[in-house]
């Protein structure tokens, strides 16, 4: 016989009661999201595989979900949900702007699956288009950072600047063609600490030793160059705006994010190191590249997953299932229907027992749910009653059906 | 130049204002299913081919999009909510029950795209597990049904039985090797009519006549054999505990369903016929057959995309963005956003503008968003004042800081 239990490789199931905590935390995001004037779109999972190339190339399909359909035509699942986004500005092109957006939905890679990495796994995005001054990349920070922080991880945004890393590589000499693989190997400082970064950085370690001068603090930093004082006077903007929304930041200048079409501000959020779980930047070129206008755009992410995982660890799970629960003797679940209904419209959530199981079974299946009002449905209703039983104390009494609303 | 802009066919992009009510459609249902003493799961998009072909054979991949991974793993897009909860109930053979959980989400299949109806869609599902009575049936109805009913969609519940179809067809002799093509052909009356029906059964025909016989509302029908009687009993307490939880239903001996794996009472649900937007059955041998446990089951699942087609059809999409728009006099941007904190925390949504444009665009840019109360935040802040502009009448004044809250 064949096993079809078997979930596919990288991918989870979430069941209770970590499900419903993750639905909670979800919900503070959107709120928080919708605060912020934030408004919800929703682009499909599937995208044309020309869409999903065109940046980072042919190599990137090595970390995509491609396949062609049955038309012959190649579509595969988005990897991030930004992509999806500029395609909608770039087609749209009559869209009044500023627009500020969230998504939050799944996205797909082909990682090696390891411990806390999936291949399916959810991010909750905020992006303002059509604004390139430093209150937006300071607003598009504040909302997520805010979001995580009423859940509990308040967590330190660690602030740079592309611009900034350019003006300093330009000023100590640091070759171009050397320049990505430079900003890759520091961009691991906090994964593999200074060692670790010298060692992959080989010949190229004397230009780190020249970029640690500029690494003392944001107010000291060193301005030889015109480019270098204009990168730190925006980020001292940027971080008066900062303080402004309350956002707890930090400038470290090892910040840099592996995409390459960032062109200014970027952040990293990190609760417990070394694992961010905010992140973003700002990409002014990437909607014109894909042929639409060019429209300045700052975007941040909350990796779901690491952030709901420490959300989740602070907290007892066994959460109730519901306010109340509905014991029902048989031949009473008319009259349960109706109790639970009156309860409903008083505002309560209300687990109504369906199995026609001996009473003693439903009071330890609601105890297991952790429930801890039972209001018991049996021929007491024929009275107009109902017996309510506290699972907390023991007690236990039997009540006119009006009463209970205010259980 | 390649064109980037193309979605995948059969896809949509969710933009607003629509994305807006969606957001908050699928909000009344979680809350409802909530309410009833649901609890939200979440399994992934992508599961193993093996299991998509399980129920259905290879006929069904015509309408999957299934393809290899690259270790050559045969995997593919989900189709439905039901199979893999099954999946996960199978792996867990442990799990207490019953179990009410319900599922949001998209899933994918590869049909003919045609006017509303996509191939990427989403359903919203809600099940019982480890209950085989009627009053389970009824609240797993009622709890999409009260959902769809906050949200105006007042529908129609019609109710069958695949077991009254079954003692019927023993009945009236209608051989067993005929009964899916029969069913299949009379599922269609509210598409086709009774001669559309007539004309696909050909010589079948005259078995339609007999079931006839038998849809003169439930009441009234006629018990000549045992299984009819049982059958029809079912519906009867069915019926009852509907009417219990308020739910509009009626009987229809033409609701057949699809799917195979249904084995008791069967449902559809129009408002717009014949448009079914809530539908679903009780399917006991499910699980068993993916070689879990055997667990009785029955489940509803909203249409969401039909459904929400008809719920946005009723009222003026033009929603306001948010509760308060902050215009920003260029130099002020700090005192905004210390301004925006404060609304917010008084429980106001708030649009602040960030792109450092003229007063007027940016009143102009707040009536464009239907935000009727804006907050010029300019010099008057220096002695603790903001201007507060209605755009509904054009008053304007310029108030303190610290009674803005009361906005």
């Amino acid at each position: 016989m064949m096993d079809f239990t078997k979930r596919v490789r990288g991918t989870r199931d979430f069941l209770p009661p970590f499900s419903v905590k993750r639905a909670e935390f979800l919900r503070i995001i959107e709120d928080t999201y919708r605060e912020f004037g934030f408004l919800p779109w929703d682009t499909p999972a599937l995208e044309t595989a020309e869409l999903l190339t065109s940046k980072g190339g042919e190599e990137i399909r090595e970390e995509l979900y491609i396949f062609k359909d049955k038309a012959g035509r190649e579509i595969g699942l988005r990897f991030d949900l930004t992509l999806p986004t500029a395609r909608v500005l770039a087609e749209n092109k009559t869209m009044p702007l500023p627009i500020k957006r969230y998504m939050i939905g799944k996205v797909w890679r082909y990682d090696r699956p390891q411990a806390g990495r999936f291949r399916e796994f959810t991010q909750a995005d905020v992006d303002i288009f059509g604004s390139d001054k430093p209150v937006a990349d300071a607003e598009v920070v504040a909302a997520p950072w805010t979001a995580l922080k009423r859940a509990g991880l308040e967590g330190t945004v660690q602030v740079n600047d592309r611009r900034l890393l350019d003006a300093i590589a330009d000023y100590v000499g640091l070759p171009e063609s050397r320049r990505a693989e430079f900003y890759r190997a520091i961009d691991k400082w906090y994964k593999v600490g200074e060692d670790g970064v010298r060692k992959e950085l080989g010949e190229l370690g004397k230009y780190l030793d020249r970029f640690l001068e500029f690494n003392n603090g944001l107010d000291e930093l060193p301005e030889p160059t015109e480019d270098i004082k204009k990168a730190k006077d925006c980020l001292l903007k940027l971080g008066e705006y900062l303080d402004d929304f309350g956002v707890i930041w930090t400038f470290n200048l090892f910040i840099v994010r592996g995409l390459d079409y960032y062109t200014g501000p970027i952040f990293e959020t990190f609760v417990d190191r070394p694992t961010s779980i905010l992140s973003g930047g700002r990409y002014d070129k990437l909607i014109g590249l894909l042929g639409g206008r060019d429209i300045p755009a700052v975007g941040m992410s909350i990796g779901v997953d690491r952030a709901l995982d420490l959300y989740v660890d602070s907290m007892d799970l066994q959460a109730k299932e519901a306010d109340v629960y509905v014991a029902v003797i048989p031949g009473y679940e008319g009259e349960a229907i109706q109790i639970s209904k009156e309860l409903r419209a008083g505002g309560k959530s209300v687990f109504m027992d369906v199995t026609g199981r001996k009473l003693g079974k439903q009071l330890a299946d609601a105890e297991r749910r952790g429930i801890r009002t039972v209001v018991i449905v049996g021929r007491e209703t024929e009275k107009g009653q109902v017996v309510v039983k506290s699972l907390e104390s023991g007690e236990q009494k039997t009540v006119p059906i009006d009463s209970m609303i205010t259980l």
